[in-house]
């Protein structure tokens, strides 16, 4: 079982795969929890050049290609590994996250996300939980943090408010795959929704 | 003007675009003299994760991406706007190489340099130096360097060989772009036939 959390900044992403990865491993399995960008060594360096600097840094289409150098290695080394020895891994963000964000950054990327998806990633999460919540919610939960991994939380509250209408129109497009949870209450209430949400 | 300049390590091609970038610029013109992997402020560091660590560090996948994601990054930041404004663009390697390193390391990527080239690249040089040499030659003048980039120096000289066999199957390929420089005999020699092989 390969399981995908996403969402905006601050909606809970991190809090919630972590909590689902304790059930679960507290009824057994084996859990893989891992995050993109990273997840792998490879991957966490190439992370580094995506999440430190200025927004100008690095185009929309090179800092596609840039995730999916990462994610590729991700995959190869940690994902699909966990995998073949039946572990269930669960993934703070994934592909998902490269479709609302880089097609928010320029629409017509959101075909070139595709492209590069099919040609050299290829796999989905069996299921993926979008956790929904209010932008101003989340961005405060967000400032929480500091640090210097600054560069998406600083694009401001309209931004975000785009990108949770991009991750509830790829919800309506992929109702099998994705399933939307309310971000709002307290997190044993949000883990609560997941579990629920469990097939 | 773009042009490139390609051929196994050690073959003289940083050497010859210095020699053809110092002579168009004695006639008068604008000359921007970069090279790959890098070129860019961007570009660059991607080239840092290349060309340093080992030569498991990256699968020919991500290794592909990654020098797909530094040539897009060179081509939209220094070579389009160079060609822009009419200069002469001089390039230490470009597509070409990774047609014939990646497609070595697993044929089927050969495939997939295309793919990726079409997708984000698409600009090709008006011409294409290749300086061939036997590998035994350029080897020896490779050693003479040392450093930390020893990433691809390190194959040694059977993969040189193939190397080699890659770029003239190429310039077989594409004839009308690519033009096989005798990379044999002094700098001199090698520059000269450069400038006569130039249209
Ligand atoms: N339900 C919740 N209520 C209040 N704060 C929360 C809740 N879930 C997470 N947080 C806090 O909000 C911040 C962002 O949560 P996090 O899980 O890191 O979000 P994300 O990974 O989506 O950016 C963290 O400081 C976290 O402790
Ligand atoms: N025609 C030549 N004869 C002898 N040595 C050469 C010649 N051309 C280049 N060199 C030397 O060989 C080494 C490799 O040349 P270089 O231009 O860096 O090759 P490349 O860029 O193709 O790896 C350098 O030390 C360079 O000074
Ligand atoms: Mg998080
Ligand atoms: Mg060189």
């Amino acid at each position: 079982m390969f399981i995908s959390f996403e969402g905006i900044d601050g909606s809970g992403k991190s809090t919630q795969a972590r909590r689902l990865a304790q059930s679960l491993r507290e009824g057994g399995a084996e859990v893989v929890l891992t995050r993109e960008p990273g997840g792998s060594p490879g991957a966490e360096e190439i992370r580094k050049l995506l999440v430190e600097g200025g927004g100008e840094r690095w185009s929309p289409e090179t800092e596609l290609l840039l995730f999916t150098a990462a994610r590729r290695d991700h995959v190869e080394r940690l994902i699909r590994p966990a995998l073949a020895r039946k572990a269930t891994v669960i993934t703070d963000r994934f592909a998902d996250s490269s479709r609302v964000y880089q097609g928010l950054a320029r629409a017509e990327n959101r075909l070139l996300v595709e492209d590069l998806h099919r040609l050299v990633i290829g796999i989905e999460p069996d299921l993926t939980f979008v956790i929904d919540i209010a932008p101003d919610i989340s961005l405060a939960r967000g400032t929480l943090r500091g640090g210097a991994e600054d560069r998406f939380e600083s694009l401001g509250l309209e931004f975000q408010q785009r990108l949770r209408r991009g991750f509830l129109d790829l919800a309506a497009e992929l109702p099998d795959r994705l399933r939307i949870i309310d971000g709002s209450g307290t997190e044993d209430e949000v883990a609560a929704r997941v579990l629920a949400a469990l097939p």
